[in-house]
């Protein structure tokens, strides 16, 4: 077993704790990449010293423009460069003199690309094998710290919008989760924390492994993404996965390009070489990593082990119970439940004979736990809020019973729910509550930040009510071959 | 092969044309379904004559309430049962003497309950057999036409919202759709064109089958979307299918309930029994319907085919190129076409020069048909649109391509594109341009409306992409079984 320095001594911490920065290729044209990563900076109230270098001089936002780094007196953590790849060995050598510890290297063009391979061999040679200095990238937006509400360290000339402090930390072997990707995740649910987002680019140094070692002792994160086109190594990787389940931490995984064509995209992207789907697959089973769809599902499992933080899975098979207001959509929810093989048990006859009472007397309920509640709405004379609080308990108190879905109308002026006091019963129970809502789209609109604020996990189909719950248990308890694939039998 | 009776002739007419409508169980309390009816009908400009009727009498919206349905003196075409089911009887007696042709029975409570089944006994010994008065329903929501844009008959007590007149035609054995689901759909896209929405509920008399063979012949009906909880008659449902689409007509099946935990809830909601999954299988292959995972994918397919109208899908085995700003997405994109055996071509050495002169030097494009443009994006200088338009462009006229799957960056100030002329584009080349974009929330919500305006299909993940670019072509060209699946294999 590989023994992880302490976070102090790790080359990582350098990169996540500077006290001081120096951004080469640092433009005072606030139409260039070059200024705005001293916007990003700025805007986020990071806290150590900022240091703009550019051979012109001059000023950005009240920071002198140094033209080398040799002009700097104070010491230097962490050098951006935000420059061409033909320029980078001529920054390295000034950086190793200066004593710099760490840098990023935003720029592509290197490993990836037959012409920049002597480029890395040289970059290899004068940092002495990267011992003088330790590489973050190339081809990388850099490191998303976030110490407090919309504080931090951001190196990114992406606009990134405003930051939650929280305890996710996403890996990301490609620029776009730090690029395009964050604000559309982060606008949707501003209180969504996160504590590191981290691009790892083409490996050149640093890889995967090195950073998941920090996590692994990192306090202050309970929930990895990583985005991964290639693994540096496999009995490593799956040894971390380990230990940080084994630190109560969950590890949520899209792995980009494993399938032949797949692999044709992400060599020319990050140089990466085909791994078998097989030896994927594998890889995920003894990880015990949650494998994501794509990106849309990889924030949504993020967002939803974040709601279901500290919940105990059980280790038996699979059950569920389904509330629904729709008899179709409640009829596709137990279409997807058989296929994850997940089962829904009979009720017991006390809480059937309370569902009964809620029924008009021509209906009786479903003697399985599967609650079309229409009728019940129409008998509660409006009381909605009270109905589903009834059913919802029904349902969570019920030791045969793992986890809830719920379709439901959702109607802010005339049913009036008190969402709160479902998220409370949500959390007294400790089982997952899984909510699928329909009404007009300015309401859900309205309701998707409500419910993410109340940490209710919210979907926004059938299929993924039920496949987040399917994968989510599968990561933890004991998991089930899906019985019959849908899509493969059309 | 069944001869159809012509569209004036079949007993579908009073429901879709009813030149006079009566509405049993009126109310002059606005807080009430039984107003919100007549509300409805008034609200969306019913162009026929409305008659409320409930024994207290009063007034309803300006409308005189009718005691008794032979008070009035018009004939009446249609009549809106929204009553309790014990008065079923009594009112269908006094519309059969009225010379009512057509009701729709809202209530629940019949022969999906041991206690309902003496009364549909009851209801088929006074219509003799329904051949005296024609029934939809009951538990329906009963039905939406759409005249023009904003007008027409809704039956429903939910409020509809505003409705843009179109080709689509939705028939749901669920209230679901023409209940809470409608308002969702369509005010996400105000532009949405709908035709029908009709509620058969459960079928005591006319089924989807009656419904099919009218918009068979309906030539204002080009997209037909279904939801169904059991088939009435296998062999003519495929019939019709067949049909419908020889007519040009494309068609989109939900199957609720179709496994057997699927059927423990559709047999409490409609009364239907098992049909095994197999069989429905079968049926979705042996028809052409193209299958949806949920009513979100339903919403999304019955969109995209709308969009791409008039369209031909090619029948040898299917390719596709991805342009994309992110080689992580890219890559994602290019797993989910090995998934599907979509196939990536190589370029032709022409349009490989062209893309090359796009590129910074060091950079080569792949030499397969996934174009990472991000490196193109820095040499374009800002020019977003021209670049994009210059590869959308060499995807579509290369013969070897059926499709396009592009993610792009949206930012609707710094990075502008005029999407009317991609639009155009699509359309000049006939063939599916499918878009995923990121950026910030705010900015997607715009995006999302004026990508459905300008009938550019939209979608929301990587996996979304290509799955509905698969269920697409796999009904329209040669079928290809997925050759891995993702989930299965985890």
């Amino acid at each position: 077993m590989v023994s992880i320095p302490s976070l102090s001594q790790h080359p990582f911490d350098s990169f996540l704790s500077p006290k001081s920065v120096a951004v080469f290729g640092a433009s005072t044209n606030p139409q260039k990449s070059g200024y705005k990563i001293i916007e990003n900076l700025l805007n986020h109230h990071y806290s150590g010293r900022i240091y703009p270098i550019n051979p012109r001089g001059g000023e950005i936002l009240g920071f002198p423009v140094f033209r080398t780094i040799t002009e700097i007196l104070e010491p230097i953590d962490l050098a951006i460069l935000f420059i061409p790849n033909s320029a980078t060995i001529e920054v390295l050598q000034a950086c190793i003199q200066k004593g710099v510890k760490a840098a990023i290297i935003e720029a592509a063009g290197f490993g990836e690309v037959e012409m920049g391979k002597p480029l890395v061999q040289e970059i290899r040679r004068i940092t002495a094998n990267f011992s003088k200095i330790r590489i973050l990238g190339p081809n990388c937006t850099g490191i998303t710290v976030v110490e407090k509400d919309g504080a931090g360290l951001f190196t990114s000339f992406i606009p990134m919008g405003s930051t939650k402090a929280g305890n996710i930390a996403i890996v990301s072997q490609s620029g776009f989760i730090n690029g395009a990707y964050y604000p559309d995740f982060t606008e949707r649910n501003p209180s969504m924390g996160i504590r590191y987002v981290i691009a790892i680019g083409n490996k050149m140094d640093l890889n995967e492994l090195n950073i998941l070692e920090y996590l692994v002792l990192d306090p202050t994160v309970t929930i990895i993404g990583l985005y991964l086109e290639s693994f540096t190594d496999i009995r490593y990787f799956i040894d971390l996965c380990h230990r940080a389940r084994t630190a109560g931490k969950s590890i949520i995984l899209l792995r980009g390009g494993f399938s032949e064509v797949g692999s044709r995209a992400t060599h020319s992207h990050t140089g990466a070489l085909l791994e078998r789907a097989e030896l994927v697959h594998a890889v995920v089973q003894q990880s015990g990593c949650i494998l994501a769809d794509d990106f849309w599902e990889f924030f949504l499992l993020l967002r939803t082990m974040s709601h279901l933080q500290g919940f105990v899975f059980p280790q038996s098979p699979l059950t569920a119970a389904i509330l629904t207001i729709s008899g179709a959509s409640g009829a596709v929810c137990a279409d997807w439940c058989h296929h994850y093989n997940i089962q829904i048990p009979s009720w017991d006859p006390t809480s059937y004979a309370a569902l009964k009472a809620l029924n008009p007397p021509w209906m009786d309920p479903n003697p399985f736990c599967i609650v079309d509640y229409w009728p019940a709405v129409e008998e509660a004379k409006g009381d909605y809020h009270s109905l589903l609080m009834r059913i919802i308990t029904l349902a969570l108190q019920n030791p045969a019973i793992h986890g809830v879905f719920l379709t439901a109308y959702y109607n802010s002026k005339a049913w009036q729910v008190d969402w709160a006091q479902i998220a409370a019963l949500m959390r007294q129970y400790q089982k997952p509550l899984f909510i699928w809502i329909f009404g007009t789209y300015t309401d859900l609109l309205f309701a998707d930040r409500l419910f993410h604020d109340l940490r209710l996990p919210l979907f926004y189909s059938e299929r993924e009510l039920v496949q987040i719950f399917h994968k989510i248990y599968q990561n933890t308890g004991k998991s089930h071959p899906p019985v019959n694939n849908r899509n493969d039998s059309e």
